[in-house]
């Protein structure tokens, strides 16, 4: 059904745009308990049709041979990866519902009664990269905040986002609201990403969920609202006088316990006073960790190569770790402050003014104190699934569930008040 | 100062950035009270100065003989207009401080303590036209909210406005806080704002202010955070059964209190009920107003035009009505659907069960129920004073004050955790 024609091709993007605005109309109208009916139905499809998603995944699988092995990785499907898509959908219809929340209200002088009601924000696009759970989980979200949804994955996921989204439309008719609800965009062309990154006001916002070169082409060419899940590059302080145990178990854990996500730790600031002992200890707790330092941290620790400019700027997503000793907490500001992509920065101290400067002075998603970055994370946080991390300031910061997908009205009740 | 080179400019613009991006870094240590601080320094100063801005506006004034009467007054001052700048600078001192405000907070099973802060938002940007009180009014708000802000307003006004920001510069350096918190743009040529606009990471937010011809050109050329103060094309609904006299009143008030603003009314929708009967009191009561209906408006209203497809999708600003009379509160909720701009539209019923399903069917900033939309409207609605209206969904909808110009922060706080 996919046509290269652009004109053709915007036509049947805003149509489908137009059949999810008015899908999400309808859901609009649904209670709280039809929306958590309708993941249900979503979660138990997936699980009757897991042999019917490895089979299409399979297909996937063989057209990207020519893939990297963490690319592969990430476009696999198996039956354990297939059962926690089931329960992440469970998760998020246990949440608490959002939709029709009064977030405050009060009574003015002249009687009017106002109120801010929490409301859908209508119609969410999704455009993503290899990983084929981003297609239920985004749904799911998306579909319990009472929106529709406009998925665009990749090619290399087609047979397998198809495959999902038939089951999820399925759940959807099989509750009795409209299937449109959710949309998938196959054309996956590069001139098909830009159409929909372009869609205008069909859609209230776009997110993308991928790496540095796709969150690139959103923030050059979106013509919509949306919302950055951006780069983390995240620092661990290691304060004068800091408990050097506590430091490199929370260093351990922030660097190593999943080095390819975006609240791993990438570079370490650790001040003068402490830096010989803490490298010390690094040195064999982070065996398999590349660490790449200044001209004091390769004074201290021998096995450290230098580091560039780029090193300190750069979420590496890898056992490397980029090392600076510092004079002062100060000094470990300013560093934060130049380099931080104002996701996750941690201070391990002893110290209750500099932990109280620390979290007052640094401008980021998330301040830590004696803990690791990986906390970052909505699951972790206990705030639910998350469709992302932002690292934006504007309408949501940190992890994103089902709240950040929602928007607020005002409604205003009166009897012939008129305004003077 | 100015010069046109462009990489210059950009130069001279990136410096005034990272000048107030400095200086927002000492206001973020400042307490509530030192902020309020500023502010009444900023009011005493303007209320000082009065004769020295009143000499600087009629400078511009002389310059700008060929405008219009309305573009005119928007950029004159008189001792009245300054007087309300100095009470609206005192209204915005007098409201709750935000900043650090724990917005919710919670602990976790592993004892990690987890809130959220309101912190500022860091450097805003405000693009403008001719009206020199919002140089004053916005630089309030944002510091209030502990932002840096810069200013771009219409070379129409630049005497004004630099005399105004010299005098609120004055005001900080009072209180001990660098004048660099208030950057203003002395280029006002087109290629000047397109670069104020694209100031990429040194701006955390844009604010424009000013009629279509500029929102459309933030909405095209930005590339950074917007929050935009659109357009307002609102709805008055009349209902079947609804009491005519108290639609008249509120038709007449949304209408023609000041018809040039964006809460006015734009369109009148009628139960064919009560249409001949309305449209016969409308008559008298709004001699002044243009109509411009349908075909049924016009046979029962001689004095209606005919309505263009264009009449009911814009916003006259002007006293000119446009009306449609339908036959259900389905066609009238279909019709605020395709031209509703999502500012405010009202209903006037008797009718519970119409009131609840236009409330929770309408899809905008606010929904009003018997009452003028003229109360949409920071102050009118007691949330103080307002940078814009919002139109759009993320981050603010609606009126936005100094909540809206803060973002948030989780603050996590533990003694060792790490994650397993």
């Amino acid at each position: 059904m996919t046509t290269q024609n652009p004109a053709g091709m915007d036509a049947r993007l805003h149509e489908l745009a137009q059949r999810a605005r008015s899908a999400q109309r309808s859901l609009a109208t649904a209670s709280g308990a039809i929306r958590a009916q309708v993941l249900e139905a979503m979660a138990s499809g997936i699980h009757a049709n897991c042999d019917e998603l490895l089979a299409a995944n399979e297909l996937d699988m063989e057209r990207a041979a020519e893939l990297t092995r963490a690319q592969r990785d990430r476009l696999r499907l198996d039956a354990v990866r297939v059962a926690a898509m089931v329960s992440s959908i469970r998760d998020i219809a246990r949440q608490p519902d959002v939709v029709g929340q009064v977030v405050d209200g009060w009574v003015l002088g002249n009687g009017l009664r106002v109120r801010r009601v929490r409301v859908p924000l209508g119609v969410i696009g999704v455009i993503y990269e290899n990983r084929p759970n981003v297609t239920s989980d985004a749904t799911a979200l998306a579909l319990y905040a009472g929106n529709a949804i406009m998925l665009r994955g990749s090619s290399l996921a087609l047979n397998s986002n198809q495959a999902i989204v038939a089951v999820l439309k399925g759940a959807i008719w099989e509750v009795g609201l409209e299937p449109d609800l959710v949309a998938m965009v196959d054309d996956t062309t590069r001139a098909g990403a830009l159409a929909f990154m372009q869609l205008g006001s069909a859609m209230d916002v776009l997110i993308p969920r991928g790496g540095p070169e796709l969150i690139d082409a959103v923030r050059q060419h979106a013509s919509v609202p949306t919302i950055i899940d951006g780069d983390g590059n995240c620092h661990v302080y290691v304060d004068r006088g800091a408990n050097l145990e506590m430091a490199t178990a929370i260093i351990e854990n922030a660097k190593t316990q999943r080095p390819g996500v975006c609240n791993a730790m990438e570079t370490l600031l650790v001040h003068v006073d402490v830096a010989g002992a803490l490298l010390d200890r690094l040195d064999t707790v982070l065996g398999e960790v590349e660490f790449r330092g200044d001209e004091t941290t390769r004074a201290l620790c021998k096995r450290a190569v230098s580091a560039t400019e780029d090193d300190y700027a750069r979420e590496f997503l890898d056992l490397i770790l980029a090392v600076k000793v510092v004079g002062s907490l100060d000094e470990a500001i300013d560093h934060i402050r130049r380099y931080s992509s104002g996701h996750s920065e941690a201070i391990i101290t002893e110290s209750y003014a500099n932990a109280q400067r620390f979290v007052h002075e640094v401008d980021a998603a998330a301040v830590l104190v004696n803990t690791s970055t990986r906390f970052v994370d909505g699951g972790q946080l206990g705030m639910g699934a998350e469709i992302g991390i932002s690292t934006q300031k504007l309408h949501a910061r940190g992890p994103m569930g089902i709240e950040q997908l929602t928007t607020t009205k005002i409604v205003i009740e009166g009897e012939g008040q008129i305004r003077r």
